[in-house]
């Protein structure tokens, strides 16, 4: 295959992230989200909410990262953000695919793809840092739109929902006391365990 | 509402993208694809086909406006590329949601998101031929893998194909020449009439 054609093959491959499931639902008590959705969505949240990031960051590179964060998940799986025992195998299972998947790429691509998925992962960054804010954010907007009924279908504690959402500050201390507020709200509803 | 949560609102309103049907399928004859499938899939591939562009293009720019230009739709409803009936009121439907739509953000951001969109309407500058020439390649790419069948569904004859696809080379040349020899293929097979 020449440049062009790896480059198509990796294309056409992405669309089966379309279907992997998440367990966040759409507004409006609406079906489960897919991956590619929540990625378009965060991304989009992240050109919108740039001037919230607590360092300066890249956009076209937030961006992509956003969009490919979870392309991986073709082969791993979607693991979620409270599956404690999925989450043991998680990144063992992505980086295998992620040599699978971008190894689709011509190599140099190939490369700037992982490196870039390991950026995310590692979240050191601040472009990392603001990804995850919105890896962070856009379920929690979904999950408040619905009442806070993912949270509570999952039976999620206040320590699980705080544990996740300081990394929300690490890239957006402005977001993070956004969402505390409404996270204050739905602990005093009984959504979240306050165990 | 502050400038945040008009910020959050816009976020939460676009949701409803993921409800949009296209006329396309996903591969592997699955589905129909929904707007925020197709805009994140365009993005990615705008992205990582860049190369190809007639000139050089600014990337957050284009990757932002391939992941914006349907939002209209929430409102307007997806007109397909070859209903002729349905793209004569399309302008002035998609001007008028533009306007709802985007008038959730704070003002300089509705301002810059309609600019935005409006450059991709009106395709002259190089982003905004680019992210067309995306906008007809990705779909041409599904309906490739499902064997031409969304053609064939809607008797979709030659010349409408060759009018859109015009557009994908003012963007880029490279690959209105690659999707040429498959649209041969295509006609040659009878999934594309030629009248």
């Amino acid at each position: 295959m020449n440049r062009l054609e790896k480059q198509m093959a990796f294309a056409l491959k992405i669309d089966e992230e379309k279907n992997i499931l998440r367990q966040t639902h759409l507004s409006h008590h609406g079906r489960r989200e897919n991956d590619a959705e929540h990625a378009w969505h965060m991304s989009i949240m992240a050109y919108l909410l740039k001037e919230y990031a607590n360092e300066e960051i890249d956009l076209a590179h937030t961006m992509m990262m956003c969009l490919i964060h979870d392309i991986v998940e073709i082969e791993a799986g979607d693991t979620y953000a409270y599956d404690e025992e999925g989450k043991k195998t998680q990144a063992a299972r992505e980086a295998l695919a992620a040599d699978h998947l971008f190894g689709l790429l011509p190599e140099d691509q190939k490369q700037e793809m992982i490196a870039l998925f390991n950026e995310f992962e590692e979240s050191k960054t601040p472009e990392a840092k603001f990804a995850h804010a919105m890896d962070n954010l856009q379920p929690f907007m979904l999950n408040d739109a619905n009442d806070g009924g993912d949270w509570r279908g999952h039976g999620v504690t206040k320590t699980q929902v705080y544990g996740r959402q300081s990394r929300t500050a690490e890239g957006s201390l402005a977001l993070y006391e956004y969402t505390d507020k409404i996270l204050q709200k739905h602990i005093a509803k009984g959504d979240i365990k306050d165990e």
